[in-house]
């Protein structure tokens, strides 16, 4: 007997049967068109992606789409081209299942989007429809980017894979600027795995074998970070939970780091004076349409001196470097992702501040689920390598996915709550 | 008696004289609106750039205005905003005259632009159209910028002040990406005075005060650079000549830059390899309306490893390190800006050899003009300093504007040959 073939318009026709089933729900996605991702599955192109499906976060522009950034301003805004990673996952293989609620322009005024672990509670933010999607089961790969911790608080809140790579090693064209410095393209999954394969595809222009090799590392380092008082006993457990599980298999050493103190302060200075220049546009000419989160973020960039903005630039060098010596080959870094579980959704999209400090140094770092906090949410956990080191990261991260618990299956989820 | 006030009313229609007496001969714009610029003069701002007018080169946003990169497949790419710089600018007071030629994604295939020194010459490119309509004197400021040498070559070319600032000290959002490692935004102006005006706005949210001081270096660094043997007599004179008339006043030794031998070869590695992502849409979709060149450039990128090119990037790196030694507190550097005068339209936008090195090191660096070649077009020298030392640089070259001659008007030229 041989085994029926699966064809593009299967996967196209699972992918439109997982959205109509959950995206009621979960309310993930700006817009998808179960006609385009028919036609799209019809030119798809053969690759290690087939089979594939992606949600496009809504700063990314996907030919055809509107692209929202997440503000009204852009409404109508469609795109002429595909993103240059919108190109890359195509010509992969991968069928886009449409646009992903992003906030406002990635910062902070959130959309509708809800939680599948628990409605009533915020996916977080920026990066909301894309994490929201991929924990529901609904797309395998989320694009997600991070200025702040736009990718690793919502991958923490949504108990997935958050895979934000070094900076600059997935190609930003097509994709709106909020703070060059920072801004980090990324991927949400709901396994190591899919990230090593989304990473063999992003990383350059043509796909790379993925050599993902789940490794045990020779060392954990253990960063409480000069916040570990900010975070409550629901991140504090599972950061202790998952050094004492990794600790039974390496040795791991804790990192003081108060020579860091100063970086979510000057990650603050340089994002505002970057953002404040990167939405000049909208700022000066549609500032009724911004919310007010966005105005305070844009005002405060314009009250900062270029010699205050240098002096933070080149501090912030200098903490790179101070990193480099303890991020070394064979050390995987275990660090808090987010305060604790997802707030409720009045509440907002949760705080950056477990993540401002890693984006500085610019360093890989992937936020592994499996833990929960003291209302059964999820709370992942941050692991990170040396800049560069995406790799070894990728493979430390697929052995430690071996070690830490798996969660059970989200309230609204495809296979779970709605078949 | 007192002074007839000058309107904004004014401006614009000295703006549109000098438009329509030169625009036909020199061929500097893709677009230009008489009325668009009488209505945009009639809200501009007061500021620190009233009166003062801009071409935008066309790979940068001007809502209403289409971007077309340079290339048919962007026919039609009616931009909805502004890039930041051009709300900076507008914002400062300055009146924008359109959109100025760029070859195609700024890299290769030229417009239709001459030199306004000699129409049978290239301006260079890829900033082909900004550069010559300020030689012609009609625009005072254009914007520009380099990825290998779009914007040093195309000032050398034309007898004008090319800037191009640090790399990342201009906001990039709104401007088409070809490799991220190098884009560099900056401005080509007909003296100093008027790039530093520039610098004081686009630098940052705010206008700050401008600062420049004409500033004798202490020692002038004398960089032949590892591809002295590639310039003709044209640039050997020029920058010869411009170490004798510098020396007159400060002490100039000469740098030995065996060292930065790779440094092309390492630009080209890293600028195939993003550019190949970067336009990974165009490629794959509109092959066939991409140029021979350009096609060329993204399948060369094509064929470059992710390991390669991830040492390429760690080689640059260290050479930044290295150079840090010599770009001192104090020390200008004086190298070629190009090999020769301008080439024959025929013979395409020359060579960017004596831009790579520098492109890939980062520093800041000023074109000054003054010099003239074997045939009498200009031969700019450039002028370099330390990463984020712009302003110093600003400085030591309104000196050295004051130490070399002065070029007489271009023969397409508002105020000499048109009028």
């Amino acid at each position: 007997m041989t085994q029926p073939q699966v064809t593009s318009q299967d996967h196209a026709a699972a992918l439109i049967r997982r959205l109509e089933a959950c995206e009621p729900d979960v309310k993930a996605f700006t817009t998808y068109d179960p006609v385009r991702i028919r036609s799209d599955a019809a030119t798809a192109k053969t690759g290690p992606l087939t089979g594939v499906s992606v949600g496009v976060k809504d700063i990314i522009d996907m030919a055809g789409y509107v692209t929202g950034h997440g503000s009204a301003i852009y409404e109508g805004n469609y795109a002429r081209a595909d993103a240059a990673c919108v190109t890359q996952l195509r010509n992969a293989g991968a069928l886009c299942a449409g646009k992903t609620v992003t906030t406002e322009f990635a910062f902070f005024r959130p959309g509708a989007t809800v939680n599948p672990y628990g409605p009533a509670h915020t996916p977080g933010g920026s990066s909301t429809g894309s994490a929201a999607a991929v924990a529901a089961g609904i797309v395998d790969i989320g694009l997600a980017s991070q200025t702040a911790a736009s990718l690793t608080r919502p991958a923490s809140y949504c108990g997935i894979v958050g895979f934000k790579p070094s900076y600059g090693r997935y190609a930003a064209a097509g994709v709106k600027s909020l703070a060059p410095s920072f801004d980090t393209l990324g991927t949400v999954t709901r396994d190591v795995a899919t990230a090593a394969l989304a990473d063999a595809v992003l990383k350059g222009p043509v796909a790379a074998p993925v050599t993902l090799a789940a490794t045990k590392p020779e060392r954990v380092l253990l960063c409480r970070t000069p916040h570990w008082d900010e975070a409550d006993e629901s991140t504090h457990n599972a950061v202790e939970k998952a050094a004492v599980l990794m600790g039974a298999h390496v040795p791991v050493t804790e990192l003081d780091m108060r020579v860091f103190s100063d970086a979510a302060a000057l990650h603050i200075t340089i994002m505002s004076y970057e953002a404040s220049q990167a939405l000049a546009w909208e700022y000066t000419h549609k500032r009724d349409m911004l919310s007010q989160q966005i105005t305070g973020l844009l005002e405060a960039g314009q009250k900062i001196s270029y010699a205050t903005y240098r002096a933070a630039l080149e501090k912030a060098q200098a903490l790179r470097e101070a990193i480099a010596a303890f991020a070394t080959p064979g050390t995987v870094m275990l660090a808090p992702a987010a305060p604790g579980e997802a707030p409720l959704l009045t509440e907002g999209t949760g705080s950056p501040i477990f993540s401002r400090l890693w984006t500085l140094l610019r360093l890989p770092t992937l936020t592994l689920p499996g833990l929960t906090g003291k209302n059964g949410l999820p709370v992942g956990v941050q692991l990170l390598a040396g800049f560069g080191a995406d790799e070894e990261l990728l493979n430390y991260s697929a052995w430690a996915e071996t070690v830490l618990p798996s969660l059970p299956a989200p309230v609204l989820c495809f296979n779970k709550g709605n078949v």
